[in-house]
């Protein structure tokens, strides 16, 4: 396993973290200070903005878990990834998403680039 | 036509323009000055970093044209997409490409990351 696979997975698992203070504890450990995350409907910046953007998309999608769609590809410092907003393990997700991450030389998260492949139905 | 997919088609432009002075001309006006481009092949940054790498692969495909393959996903100041190279216009690609362009407050470029879709036979 890659550094920037083991990244990508410590990401979808503060995704998946119930619990607040244990996401913030990964946020600051796994991003840089000011790392943007920018997704089509969320432009943040810093640990408060992605844990702010990470609580409303867990009240939005109850339940629901997050896990990695297909492989990570990844070279130099960056790595692209589809996930899958699932409503158990390996279930037909309801929504994709793919993000690029670029990591500094320390290998922290210093910015996310997200798109949208498939979105819910209303 | 979006500022990102103009942008995107500029950027492109690059890529298929003969003369290396009108490429620095039109980097220099696209690209921020320390802009980084990292693809599988080669991690750089500024202009003239990227116009070496532009060159390299230009001598590398002669008489090849890079073209937009599919359509731009745009929001906020980001841009995702994938190229072809191909032997005329709407060939089908010898190799395929996928680029996020990140772009600055005034639209300049200021971060390529690239990835691999398709790479030509050996």
């Amino acid at each position: 396993m890659s550094d920037l696979t083991t990244t990508v997975s410590r990401y979808l698992d503060i995704w998946n973290e119930a619990d607040a203070d244990k996401r913030a504890a990964a946020i600051a450990e796994l991003f840089t200070a000011d790392a943007p995350y920018i997704d089509p409907l969320a432009a943040v910046e810093g640990h408060a903005g992605f844990a702010a953007v990470v609580a409303g998309a867990r009240d939005q999608f109850k339940g629901l878990g997050f896990e990695l769609h297909g492989a990570v590809d990844a070279h130099h410092d960056q790595a692209r990834f589809q996930w899958g907003l699932v409503t158990e393990p390996g279930a037909e997700p309801i929504a994709i998403g793919f993000d690029v991450i670029v990591t500094d030389a320390e290998g922290k998260i210093k910015a996310v680039y997200g798109f949208l492949d498939k979105v819910p139905a209303a």
